[in-house]
């Protein structure tokens, strides 16, 4: 499980390398089912001018097309920032299976940190969870970023 | 403000029946800036075959398009059923002023029920709340919804 996380996580990270060439948060996410990649896509918050262009809800939207359905069952996500709650939300919604998580986000994230959406008794799924894959480059890439932008 | 709250509830009441027409769940929601509206939008989640097609998210898009940015300042959102972690998460992100709520959602509601979103210290924006605005109404036709997929 661990190399064939890390394998899906460095494509997560591939596409926040992309969002970092447009100038966007560098924030990157993939969907798995299968052992296939079926969705991948970057944060485009600048670029689409919309505050709900987050990389796991471009994801999303991407996996519902291609499996032609709302429900994602067993798929997995790999995204390299922990969910804020809109995209912990959009998890729960889309019953995704497994989320897996690079870097935690002590100020934003809705999962681990701050406030636990997957735990809710009363929420309909509660998603799987493992973070700390590929830890370094994924904390690293947005710290650089951040420091890019305060020269 | 409670005949403004009431006459915009409306508004976004009657995107809910159009949800009905289309045998979505009903709920409809209008964003609102300087007592204008200027964005109207339905759930969709069957007919876009999508998790994030919530009223909440759509009225969003259409907003930001609106104003070309992802930033809603000074608009208020109205909408028929407490907002989803999701939906919360969305708001929070495109820091919308203030959030009417006509009926509570004890089940999935992020804002007042399960967890309190808009409280937690951490994120970086918290928007006022008022609920129970035409509260009859907006849960009655959720109830007889339901009640008519049972038959």
């Amino acid at each position: 499980m661990k190399n064939v996380d890390e394998k899906f996580m460095n494509l997560a990270y591939l596409q926040a390398q992309k969002a970092l060439l447009e100038d966007e948060v560098p924030v990157g996410c993939v969907i798995v089912k299968d052992n296939q990649v079926i969705a991948r896509a970057y944060n485009k918050r600048e670029s689409k001018k919309s505050s709900i262009a987050h990389a796991e809800i471009l994801a999303i939207q991407k996996a519902c097309k291609k499996l032609n359905s709302w429900r994602l069952i067993d798929c997995t996500l790999y995204v390299t920032l922990e969910p804020c709650p809109m995209c912990a939300g959009a998890i729960i919604l889309s019953r995704i299976d497994r989320v897996v998580i690079g870097a935690l986000d002590p100020k934003g994230g809705a999962i681990v940190s701050n406030v636990q959406l997957f735990d809710q008794k009363n929420f309909n799924h509660h998603p799987k969870v493992t973070y700390g894959v590929k830890n370094n480059e994924c904390s690293s890439i947005l710290t650089n970023y951040f420091k890019s932008k305060r020269k």
